[in-house]
């Protein structure tokens, strides 16, 4: 007999929040945007808004501590949240870290993670203001809330993009998502045979790209100086393809990407080929890469071209015209895809 | 040999978050207050502050699903977070909510967590902007962070209190505490026959304010309206003892606490004899009473007096009088002590 209940892993990430949140109606003025962008927008003054994001990193879920170090993580996440506020053009300016840890850590070793903590406020320019310290019954959970502002006039959403415009992206893709395939397989290894030492040096970039990922606070600055305003912005922590298509569903608008175009670093598609992994398909659906997607009218190109972390990798279309991906070897047309919730 | 490396629980929890915290420094100018008050204090236009604070429920730490139901669970996690704002005298408005969760909890299960969230979002007039959903190994968190305003000059911190003050609380004390005690006995009773039916009943009262905690938001309303500032203010989350330590350190000042005038009501004395527990004892240190603890300049007596729901429990002193607590039976004055960290 089916169970009347319906498990979490047969829902998706983004059906289950909206599942759960469509009954919630904003009642107060102060609150400008809820749920559903990178961040979420108050008021603050007559010039500026609030910007606020939250996220959690659970143990052996979003990191092994077999491999990665506390410090690392620490830096990272805190990165994964001043990410979001990036990602609506915002200034991160403080952090909250609430931690719950199981008596198998230390002091010495929570000292470790917040020395990571601490090396991200001070090169990310944020103070760290609050939190709370609990036991938990198993393993050690982060939750990090980021709080930022945003001139009215420079908030960047994921809803405003127009058809016929240039999508664009920062630095490069698909290496967090095999870095941690390769601390993956050398974990295995390991543990299967522990006097074999890992293999990482020649995998170097890709590992750094998972455990110590830093995000571009240079690209708001040379556009703030060169006057560019993206249109539509999203931070990539879910992978490309992901990503697009909510900028596409948020915006109303159809994407047409080149696959030629993807930013993949000759390193990375090494370390795919290593794996028998195709790097376009880690770049569209790896996740992680803490980059900007974002897109910009076309007359801004000869401003943008100048600057040189960012690629055009595509444009907008209408609506009706829908998601694709144009291969580089036969240039076919295939639909863009989201890659489920992996995490069940 | 004894391990070089400290263990969490022979530190304590405040000794904790100074030892994780200290090497922070504050950047930005907007950071107005950070860590060490009930909730951190931000910039935000040029007659109100921005108030943020974040709370972790942990199950089998703080929860306990045996007895105690989802959706209660959903209002206290928001419950808990703005019990904090309304601390330093703020208009709590936004909340995030994130949760880790095992794939032992289904869709529905979440959805009911959800609708005690939002009927604590609607009571309170809060809104959901945002969170995380993410899987966990084990159990289900719940992390909360709280966004609200507070005019400049309303701000109550627990720093500000002088000597000869009024020491005053809202509602009555001791009675969470109860509650979680006979929740525990009749969860042991069940599970060693599981044929007896709990006894609830007679106890209702003590595990409606363990289950289902409310605020009072009424008292500010009073406040402003007969133009009465605390001169500091914290809520009860910890137990009166260990916050009027709080005020205390923070404040410097002593604290003349009088046992008679602590309220206690009798349904919870009761229970209190029942489980061979000292009322008092419970009070001081029980905790999750989410009452406010506040102090008022003595010339404010004849305003706050007609207020019902307020006790004067005592007095501050000059800090080099210390904290002591008058007993009611043998007028007795024995040092005021927190409890220590009793998760571990």
């Amino acid at each position: 007999m089916p169970s009347k209940f319906t498990k979490i892993s047969d829902v998706g990430e983004f059906s289950l929040i909206h599942s759960l949140s469509q009954k919630f109606k904003n009642k107060n003025p102060s609150t400008i945007v809820g749920i559903g962008d990178d961040a979420a927008v108050i008021a603050k003054d007559t010039t500026h808004y609030t910007l606020m994001t939250t996220d959690m990193l659970i143990e052996n879920i979003h990191f092994d501590l077999t491999y990665c170090p506390l410090k690392h993580l620490g830096y990272k996440a805190v990165v994964v949240n001043i990410s979001d506020i990036l990602a609506m053009n915002g200034t991160p300016e403080q952090i909250t870290v609430s931690i719950a840890v199981s008596s198998k850590f230390s002091l010495e070793a929570l000292q470790t993670l917040y020395e990571g903590i601490a090396l991200a406020c001070t090169h990310y320019q944020v103070d760290l203001i609050g939190g709370d310290t609990t036991a938990a019954t198993q393993g050690l959970s982060i939750a990090v809330s980021a709080i930022g502002t945003v001139k009215k006039n420079s908030i960047c959403k994921r809803s405003t993009a127009q058809p016929q415009e240039l999508i664009c992206v920062t630095g490069d893709l698909g290496a967090a998502y095999l870095g941690l395939q390769i601390l993956n397989r050398e974990k295995k290894v390991f543990l299967a045979h522990d006097t074999m030492q890992p293999v990482l040096e020649e995998h170097q970039y890709v590992i750094e790209r998972q455990l110590k990922p830093e995000i571009n606070t240079d690209l708001q600055k040379f556009m703030q100086k060169h006057q560019i305003l993206p249109s539509a912005m999203i931070d990539i922590s879910d992978g490309l393809s992901s990503e697009l298509l909510h900028i596409s569903q948020a915006s109303r608008v159809g994407i047409l990407l080149y696959e030629e175009k993807i930013p993949i670093l000759l390193t990375t598609k090494k370390t795919a080929l290593d794996l028998h992994l195709d790097p376009t398909i880690c770049a569209l659906h790896g996740g992680e890469d803490y980059e900007l997607l974002f897109t910009l009218p076309q007359e801004a190109y000869e401003k943008i071209k100048i600057y040189p972390g960012v690629t055009v990798i595509g444009h907008t279309v209408s609506q009706s015209e829908g998601c694709h991906l144009i291969t580089s070897a036969s240039h076919q047309k295939i639909p863009l895809k989201a890659q489920g919730w992996v995490h069940y």
